[in-house]
């Protein structure tokens, strides 16, 4: 070898999580100030087709109001739907749709997708936005308490490929997030309740009083009042943003992976449950499973045990799916870290509020961990 | 409005540019040094076909490297030929071809893509790395004189879609670059010649010195003299480096793009000659273009334009085809604007050394621009 150039810099990235109520109400002087720029800016909308159904007037009401903001919006006729779900990740399609929609309306690096959808079609709209003209300005408005709360404020994208979740994706902050709880209002019971499973993850490893606030408030979040959950959105959306910009890697380049706590079995139930479990409701027992591990191991006493396993089924989910016993499960650990790459690395809980790693989990005892999941789910559990 | 989170944080990126002679000779430590880590590398090599063919031991010789170097290479047999030049990033094949090995052999994000071929495969398989796992660590070995001194130790990847070059693509900062000059042998006389219009490109606008030795090499560069050669490869990848470590916009998210110097046109060009050109030699008019518009609108004196042209044609480029003289290259710029977002912001030549940002170029004057530059391609042009 004779030479060698160092090439060294640093990227800064920002954005805000900005929250509202009616966005695309004619007076809401939010989206208009956002994109307010020396020009009209071009802005496609992709619509998650279940959001446009539980809110029949809504592409109207975009349309009416790019018309009435005219100092922001170039167009105001650029609509896209998608169909909603996980299915919308699994095939090229809506991708390539998206892509021909940018070509068609000439949507180029400074201007916007503006995404309105759970996190699947989020994902993959934002993979679309991130690889056309190398990077769209992307903003998310996400419409389920999952979404708003997690994947809809973070810095990822992705599609599935060759029956692997997210196999294709980059990192991608947005432009903005916009956090709107009149899209909860429509929601059904299941996705109202899936989402608060990452709000219990991130407590559980980060924020006890975040736990205690969440126990406090399960009948006030069982019985819908929006406050009680705009608040646990909140706080959980500023968790998820505080970990990224400042647990030290926010683009993933190492193994440590703390915010995937009870992540590597909800995937793989995911899969094998054919997507009949949401991706909420898939953590939950991910979280039950990791608890009860955790407690076999000794890191945790069994009064913080049935805490957690109370406050999970308060809510209103399972703890155990017949898939859970399934011995595939355990593939998921090797497949979490394909995926990663590097060292095996798994968050477990060390007291409520603080989790801790490991680089190895005995098969044995997450058998034994899911067979006390079975039981607990059949019977009826203190209170 | 109610609340707002705000997001900031940097990501730090750095990669090494590296220079050898024959990278795959078993005692060349340097790759086997770069992949050392606590376990085995999974590698996986994808290989540009004509580079394969010009070298019909490369195959076999990287395969005996990595089973010679077994504490860095976990296997030795995973490789991959595409096709060279930039057909390949017409089609999805050869990206899909990648995709499955990538999930073949179970590259995760710790792995390796060394991807060893001209600009147009390394744009390509960067992009498949990009977005495989969202991001495996990519490798480039450059071997032509082009990717050596410009595109190959950048952070850019892209395909083309849409009849449009680059349209999908991320900014992706390799893992490390490796320029081996023993690649640079056995050249076609059209890209040993090519790649050096970067170089012209960029000492025009950044450093008068280095313009000048190249004119003093012309002799030693047309000869195919080695040491001239690299010397001229080691500082233009140098800065090339410079600006996008510190020009302040690594990711390019403003509409100022100085090293795009002379390339509205020559991207036209590309495409109106059906890749005819190469990119080299469309960047060689599209500077001589850029460079007599200046003296067009007085920004450089006769002499300087003289000088330029003279040391354009000295190494053998055409200054001019006839599609220069076609409507459609002004349509150029309306597509640069496009990809890049934004404000039109043309690079223009103030001084030998000095370029200087424009907002809008006259049509007329680029029109008498490609006309004189007919003239100097048929006269014989003043020592």
């Amino acid at each position: 070898m004779r030479r060698v150039l160092q090439q060294t810099f640093s990227v800064p990235f920002q954005y805000q999580v900005l929250f509202t109520e009616g966005l695309f109400k004619e007076d809401n002087p939010l989206l208009a100030r956002l994109l307010k720029g020396q020009n009209p800016a071009k802005v496609l909308f992709v619509i998650d087709d279940g959001v446009a159904a539980a809110h029949p007037y809504l592409q109207q009401q975009i349309e009416a109001y790019a018309a009435y903001h005219t100092d922001s919006f170039a167009f105001h006729a650029a609509q896209l739907l998608v169909p909603g779900g996980e299915e919308v990740k699994n095939n090229s399609k809506p991708l390539q749709a998206i892509l021909d929609a940018v070509n068609r309306w000439g949507i180029d690096r400074h201007s916007y997708i503006i995404c309105i959808g759970g996190g699947a079609v989020l994902d993959m709209a934002g993979f679309a936005a991130a690889v056309a003209h190398r990077g769209i300005r992307f903003v998310r408005v996400p419409t389920t308490v999952l979404a708003q709360n997690d994947s809809g404020v973070g810095v990822k994208n992705s599609i599935n490929a060759f029956g692997k979740k997210n196999f294709l994706g980059t990192f991608a902050p947005p432009f903005a997030v916009i956090n709107d709880s009149s899209f909860l209002t429509t929601l059904h019971e299941r996705d109202w309740r899936a989402g608060i499973a990452e709000a219990i993850k991130v407590a559980l490893i980060k924020d006890k009083a975040f736990f205690e606030q969440i126990e406090k408030d399960v009948p006030l979040l069982v019985a819908r009042h929006m406050p009680a959950m705009e608040e646990q959105i909140y706080r959980c959306a500023q968790l998820h943003l505080e970990h990224i910009g400042h647990g030290g890697d926010p683009f993933e380049q190492g193994s440590s992976r703390p915010l995937d706590f009870g992540h590597w079995a909800a995937h793989k139930l995911e899969q094998l449950t054919n997507f009949r479990l949401r991706h909420g409701e898939a953590v939950a027992i991910g979280i039950a499973l990791d608890v009860t591990y955790s407690y076999l191991q000794h890191m945790i006493p069994q009064a913080d045990l049935l805490r957690i396993l109370n406050l999970i089924r308060g809510l209103g989910f399972d703890l155990y799916v017949p898939e859970l016993s399934s011995q595939e499960v355990l593939q998921g650990l090797r497949e979490f870290q394909e995926h990663l790459g590097g060292r095996l690395t798994i968050m477990l809980l060390n007291e409520i509020g603080r989790g801790i790693e490991v680089h190895e989990m005995d098969a044995a005892k997450v058998t034994a961990a899911a067979s006390m999941l079975k039981e607990f789910q059949e019977t009826q559990m203190p209170a």
